[in-house]
């Protein structure tokens, strides 16, 4: 059992992983900090947190655990408002969605990353954000990934392990780059081309006929652009090479497929269908 | 309530619009034929149809309404086929999700699309096909639309209305253009983008854990990308120029936004992304 839990930013991703730990006496005290004080006034509320401190450097003192669940590009500032403030055995982890870029920059201020700190990133998640979206079983059976380093202090990475165990969630561990490759393909990519399309729909003139037609597809499609806009511009930002090489994998494939439309290539259009619809059945339900 | 109803080609949509009638005392007797003489068996083992006959033209001979449910590139054929076998009362109509490629094709053989030929599309559905997958609320608060001609029989037009107000739906009347337009934006677009996605992840090194590690969001994302082949390639094939306008507008928006990436315009990408997630949040829940 974790004695002393912070959490910086108690969000969606926060939020259930204290109700994940509350519910399986995972945990023992939570702290949380966060600028949106409001947010936390909520988990205040809502009895997921027991303490709330508004000053970072005040909040950390007494973790054994602290999680830094802010958006990525808040991460770093956030490590080093906390660093000297840690007990000796504190252990810290995050939860971003790119691994490399907080990594070099943890290299780039401190020679290395850390030996206490274990970068992770739960790949789960709704369209919703906020402590009032948090919920127990958001974790359960979904991975979590860490991507530790040469310079990773193996006790440390079991403890962050433990706790994200103790959600249900099956953890796994990965190279930072790997990561940072598939999630940009499985989740960076789709988002950029889900925003991209309710912004170009919204543009158009037909565009209020547009979005009262449409239908339970262009809802699941565009689900992901309901996301929040702090986070994604973060996540684009820090991962920005790899998501761009997706894009422009991405856009050939649809050079390919408009030719396929231009020249009425029926059997190309049918196999290309069949094909995805194959390899999506194979791994969803 | 309609006597005797034919549905050509039960799947999903025929099945689900069987049911919805059959739950409100819509509809008394129900024939079917299909070319799927599997699908066809399944629907009378399930109880959804009353009587299966492999022969289209007979199938139609005591029909007050003839709903052809199947795929696009297959309506003219069906249509032409039956035409001489039916009923003088019989009102026909159709299912499918592109309207002015059949308008066309009826104009070319007959001069004019026939009075008793009333063009619908239940804008509703899964990515799911088969009558096993069809149920009896598929449509309920959901938009039925027609897009009748200047030759269409107003008697026609009210019967094929009344038939889908009996599955709960919304019925609206739109010009054959629009609709295209309209539906070219909110679901074949879509539906081409999902394909792409998964055909393009799907031939890349790193697929298997790609797919294996993808999470709630690209499950949603990548869903419609489950659609039926048939289907989808008719869908192509048949509003080809108003798609490929759509997705040279969205490639586009593509450049954009990788543009934006590009230059590591943050402000830019916050922008995109919160005004989508507004837009988006505004017209879903």
């Amino acid at each position: 059992m974790i004695e002393n839990l912070t959490v910086i930013g108690p969000g969606l991703i926060g939020g259930s992983l204290i109700r994940a730990l509350k519910e399986n006496n995972g945990v023992k005290n939570v702290t949380a900090c966060s600028r949106n004080m409001n947010n936390l006034d909520k988990a205040l509320k809502l009895g997921v947190i027991d303490t709330a401190i508004a000053d970072t450097a005040t909040a950390v003192r007494e973790a054994d655990i602290v999680v830094i669940a802010t958006p990525v590009g808040a991460i770093l500032e956030v490590f080093k408002t906390i660093k000297d403030q840690l007990k000796p055995q504190a252990v810290v982890t995050d939860v971003g969605s790119v691994k490399m870029s907080l990594i070099r920059e943890l290299q780039a201020e401190y020679g290395d990353v850390p030996q206490f700190f274990v970068p992770a990133h739960p790949v789960a998640g709704t369209e919703k954000s906020g402590v009032e979206a948090s919920f127990a079983s958001l974790f359960a059976d979904r991975k979590v990934i860490l991507t530790p380093t040469a310079n990773t202090d193996p006790d440390s990475l079991k403890r962050v392990r433990d706790m994200w165990e103790m959600t249900g969630a099956k953890v796994i561990e990965m190279d930072g780059e790997w990561h940072d490759i598939i999630l940009s393909a499985t989740s960076h990519l789709p988002h950029v081309l889900a925003y991209a399309l309710v912004t170009q729909l919204s543009s158009m003139q037909e565009s209020e006929d547009i979005f009262t037609l449409a239908a339970g597809g262009f809802r699941d499609f565009s689900r992901i652009a309901s996301s929040d806009a702090t986070m994604w511009r973060d996540i684009c930002l820090s991962n920005t090479d790899k998501i761009r090489e997706m894009l422009k994998s991405y856009q050939l494939q649809l050079a390919k497929m408009d030719k396929m439309l231009k020249e009425q290539d029926s059997e190309g259009l049918y196999k290309v269908f069949a094909n995805a619809k194959k390899v999506r059945d194979a791994h969803f339900e």
